[in-house]
């Protein structure tokens, strides 16, 4: 792993382990309540068991994907449960987001521009 | 899906189903030629066997996750060997991406802000 670049992409294990694919658009203006409750939910997962790694993407047009990893299910669903607290505390997101769409899926194989260059997609 | 907006995301059939997520850094300086090798691979993409829809976002700092959704294993392997082939083409990827990381996973559940308001993450 010796070239894996450090910034934006997340360093994981080797699969299988899950992704939680979450596509949203926020809503206009800014919101500096969304900006630090984003970042402490942000904080939170990091030291959640089972958490392995993000990324996350926003562009101008305010549409991001953000993509957390975890080691099994059981990781996601303790993690889940905590958010929804912390955003029912903060009367969030459905004030954050005109829409959101939420995957979890089980990553099976990885493999990256080091490790095969060519073959992304 | 009524309240399914248009635009940025992908309508997608009930799980289970496969996601590649393809996260990158551009290079730096403006490319035609990556953009409009990109729009032609996305198009050929969308007329593959199997394709069931992609969310794909950019930031002002050239990183980039693009998810596409896919029937199953059989139809991603089929997309890559044509998506090599035309990337090969047009002497691409090394030159578009300082790196990109891919994650094949199987989608097994998902819901969205239309469904279950305030669960998202």
């Amino acid at each position: 792993m010796s070239q894996h670049p450090a910034g934006p992409f997340a360093r994981l294990p080797e699969p299988p382990y899950y992704a939680v694919i979450f596509t949203s658009r926020r809503t206009a203006g800014e919101s500096e309540d969304y900006g630090h409750s984003a970042s402490e939910l942000l904080e939170l997962a990091r030291r959640q068991p089972g958490f392995l790694g993000v990324e996350s993407v926003r562009d101008c047009e305010r549409v991001g994907i953000t993509v957390s990893y975890w080691r099994d299910e059981d990781s996601i669903a303790a993690w889940k449960q905590l958010a929804v607290h912390l955003v029912a505390q903060r009367a969030g997101r459905e004030r954050w987001y005109e829409h959101y769409e939420v995957r979890v899926a089980r990553v099976e194989r990885a493999y990256s521009s080091a490790s095969s260059p060519r073959v992304g997609l």
